[in-house]
């Protein structure tokens, strides 16, 4: 087990009606923010304006940026910059899921920073100093609420890169589940797919000795399988939207993480995919995860066999470890089919025609991964295993 | 599910080594402590050396205050509170286990009171204000270090009494699991009873849809069932030091609670007995845990299965459900004999003359727990159950 350093300051205000709190969360930090928020979808549910009656109810004053697309875009960010430091906004109050939270990270740290915002993203500088974020939780999927990161697309070269710093982590997030039963059952399925793929991006490690977060990881894979067809055969079940909201905070908030070394190989080769494509995060990595496990299985047969054997309850066939470290991955791999994601790159829409050139700007800063190292042409075989 | 609020601040500092942090993350917050610990271990240790170089290195200053008890004591408690305000004293290092630590935030607690520090432990005030507590934690067991409570006894009546506050969470916790190595193996027993007892207390819950939260309790349990005996058989085994102390703090971080009503019958039942017997806590928890789920499981045959299906590895037979139950307890009445651990009162040296007396004290606010609500009359019976 590797030394660590943990905290996570995040206040969770979790449960039913929860968004009547975010008047009295936000005042707690700020008298004028900005709300920020994707498209029309919550206004037609009422979220708009339960939020606002719930600013106005604690005096808060507020300026609004709508817009936020699915891989937020870089310019928008600066737009909000510019309205931040135009209106003299306290903090940014992001209503959505992972894209407006991610948004909303990258112009609370742009605003206090002299430079480009960009350049935390290039990592030419770090984010030391943030305004104040607060989030109202709507899709369960990126973990963003309570992490200490954000990505964002500059469409200019069509660049998807990631900011971190502990100064970024949200310092409340709002979740209701019932906010989440109104999701199209495309969006539930990415969104399982992605909380899954950050806990397996940590549960795939070379480190020895972490018996007890590899069962905290399981622990979170086993709620979101249990938990996603009940949601998607029952929309408004609370407890398994509640189950697969919480599950999807714990999968990203670092615990699982500690003491660990994650691979993240696969977050970046589907970073250039996304990036280009505008694919959904969660419907790549649900194509892309597999393919991965395919083509590095072989590092450690007998960690993906413990997978197969406690995450996907395969026999445990002692003579037979490498048939149950295959099997996990096919079950994996089924589990995204049956909840109605693409298991191929074609599926998704992205062709064979630019692989290398993907392979090529995943690998530009050196290898990807730990758990495996790979280079330009594993990145292409990766790909084509996905194909 | 239950709404909850849910965040924790302690800022861990996880490893080898990681003593040599003391200074610097004291520093963080004071530059005049209280150095607050139990007997002469620490010193025999090298521990207190280390600790002193590293708060001298930080240009710390410090006074002393040693002998913390275990089941830790009121008067001890005003002698530090004395010494904060006389030396004018800005923060409490606490270097120990949860008896230390305990005694660290009521010192912490009472010295921006203007009454009686007791009134927190009576309930007649609640605590709002706090000096910074800091911990170098050598006993995983308590939970203490990322903990919002206290336990304090009180000399005068022999009354041991919990106070509760957000203000009481510890702002670091420094825990090198090496630090545990040279503990004597009742110790470490007594630590993994008083961990395991801290998730069950939240396990049996009449709350319904909290299968999130059942895995995270279920792996913190499995994780100490499996490397508990791997530290008494091995007591410089690194890995399974890590596993105890990491998954001890997440026990009682209140993380496993989210969403759920926790019992905590138990641990009242068993501070009557330490109160007055001095008995070590977690000793007295291995004794009753079993005789209060004995009295209880027909409450939830279905949870009691459950339990000893994933934590114990009971056969699930879905014809014979009482039988499983049953299994449950008594395979971990037998776990903690292994582990050296007495299974009856007597073997405590608690006779059974003043359960009567106990039973009243234990109840004089109101019936007991929440999973199974307990009177007088139960409490003599789980003592009886224990005898």
């Amino acid at each position: 087990m590797e030394n660590f350093v943990f905290q996570n300051q995040t206040r969770i205000v979790f449960g039913k009606g929860t968004e009547a709190e975010t008047g009295r969360e936000t005042a707690a930090h700020a008298r004028r923010v900005l709300l920020h928020y994707g498209g029309g979808s919550i206004r037609v549910s009422g979220l708009y304006d339960r939020v606002c009656a719930s600013l106005h109810g604690a005096g808060v004053e507020f300026v609004e940026l709508g817009g936020v697309q699915p891989n937020p875009r870089l310019s928008l960010v600066r737009e909000g910059i510019r309205l931040c430091r135009e209106k003299k906004l306290e903090m940014v109050l992001a209503v959505g899921g992972g894209s407006v939270i991610d948004s909303a990270k990258a112009i609370a740290i742009g605003v206090p920073w002299a430079g480009d915002v960009w350049d935390f993203y290039l990592k030419t500088a770090a984010p030391r100093e943030s305004l104040p974020v607060g989030v109202v939780l709507t899709l369960p999927a990126a973990g963003s609420e309570s992490s200490n990161s954000s990505v964002i697309t500059n469409e200019q070269g069509l660049y998807k890169k990631d900011a971190g710093g502990e100064c970024m982590r949200p310092r409340f997030a709002i979740m209701n589940p019932q906010l989440s039963f109104t999701l199209p059952p495309f969006q539930t399925a990415c969104g399982a797919a992605d909380i899954m793929a950050h806990v397996m991006e940590r549960y795939f490690t070379r480190v020895r000795g972490v018996d007890f977060t590899d069962r905290m990881c399981e622990a979170v894979l086993r709620t979101i399988i249990d938990n996603v067809p009940v949601a998607l055969a029952k929309p408004d079940d609370y407890d398994a939207r509640a189950q697969i909201m919480w599950a999807g905070t714990i999968a990203h908030n670092d615990l699982l993480g500690t003491g660990r070394i994650g691979d993240w190989a696969t977050h970046g080769i589907e970073h250039e995919v996304s990036g280009i494509y505008d694919v959904a995060h969660g419907a790549g990595l649900a194509v892309l995860f597999p393919a991965w496990m395919t083509h590095v299985y072989g590092n450690d047969v007998a960690r993906f066999a413990r997978f197969a054997v406690r995450v996907w309850g395969v026999e445990p066939r002692f003579d037979a470890p490498e048939r149950a470290a295959r099997e996990g991955i096919e079950r994996t791999r089924a589990f995204f089919h049956a909840i109605g994601l693409p298991t191929t790159l074609k599926e998704l829409g992205v062709p064979a025609d630019r692989f290398d050139e993907m392979a090529g700007k995943a690998t530009e800063k050196g290898l990807l991964g730990s758990f495996a190292r790979l280079g330009r042409a594993d990145v292409v075989t990766v790909y084509r295993l996905a194909r």
